[in-house]
């Protein structure tokens, strides 16, 4: 992709990305995304859960939900993903940051009307959560499909921004006896906790083994 | 706070709240949000780090930074600060869910003008990462100060939104052989890394041993 002026990352160009690999990347670690809209003059941020496939995301909710509704008409939309992966601690406050990778999305959502192509997108968003947890469950009825309102986002203008490693203090602060390094920040999943009234005799599914393994 | 026309939940209003308790505890737990703004037309979501102290949120950035200079106009902002603690597997795709704590806060930003309340909102962005960090580091001189800009934004609008607990599948589901329940997303600080160029001889900071204990 190419930088845009939208995209073009200004602050640290350094830190800036802007090929496919990169930032499907980090895309695909998350399924957490904050998107900002305008609604009635006004800017709105929301979290969401997403799903990527190809040069698409795809979100989903109730379909009389607000932000899907004014996203459906075809709006401006930003969509952010960010991942923090450590505190970096300088010797300086000044030279203090985080360790991240982060997206940023430009464009616009269209609602999903073809039916398979909203499952297809349902099953994406699902397993970008579990991988394969789609063939596990019960499947949307036609009930569950009308309320929902799923939508595409065509990943055209899009950066990442990635910082990682050490701290970068100025030469004079190396000499100072203060503590300079990083602190990683981990995701772990816990034991996973059975429904209270899960039948005796069902086993954790490949899904969930897969994950926490 | 009362819920306003913009922070009112909206969907599944039972997980709305709206008591400052709740909000800023979220907020205190947290050291990233994402804040939504309208620059040229265009809605924009960036991710930055942020402080609370009392009723204000604190964020800074390089002086020349867009998203600084566009707030610092007062401009409407949006803002968000989503932790997710557990996949929520039920038994259906529809029904299947995330445990999350989430807080929206709608507003403006004011750059800070006064030194002192500078330094002193700083010091509050820097704790919130790692309580009282500030005390151990070298302090911000003259020049980097010049070049930062400090934002602070009255927490005026906001709400926050939480689910907790087990899945929720319908009454039929309940005898189909899948498994259900949730996954806890964990967050752990691993072990500290110390900066290559760090002199022999400096302990971890109590900062970084009260953080990771």
């Amino acid at each position: 992709m190419k930088p845009t002026k939208k995209t073009k990352v200004k602050r640290l160009p350094i830190r800036g990305f802007y090929d496919k690999e990169t930032v499907y990347k980090i895309l695909d670690a998350n399924f957490i995304c904050q998107i900002g809209f305008i609604h009635e003059g006004f800017p709105v941020v929301i979290p969401t859960i997403f799903g990527r496939k190809g040069d698409e995301l795809y979100i989903h909710g109730a379909s009389v939900s607000r932000m899907l509704t004014d996203l459906a008409k075809g709006i401006s939309l930003s969509l952010n993903v960010t991942q923090t992966n450590g505190i970096v601690l300088a010797r300086s406050a000044f030279n203090s940051t985080l360790n991240y990778e982060s997206v940023v999305v430009f464009g616009q959502a269209e609602l999903i009307v073809d039916e398979n192509e909203k499952v297809a997108a349902l099953e994406t968003i699902t397993n970008q959560i579990i991988p394969n947890r789609w063939q596990e469950v019960r499947l949307p009825n036609a009930k569950e499909l009308k309320v929902t309102s799923v939508l595409k986002i065509k990943i055209d203008e899009a950066s990442a921004k990635i910082r990682t490693g050490a701290p970068h203090d100025d030469i004079a602060d190396c000499d100072l006896p203060i503590w300079a390094g990083v602190i990683p920040i981990e995701k772990h999943y816990g034991k996973p906790i059975a429904d209270p009234v899960l039948k005796v005799g069902i086993p954790l599914p490949k899904s969930v083994k897969c994950l926490i393994k």
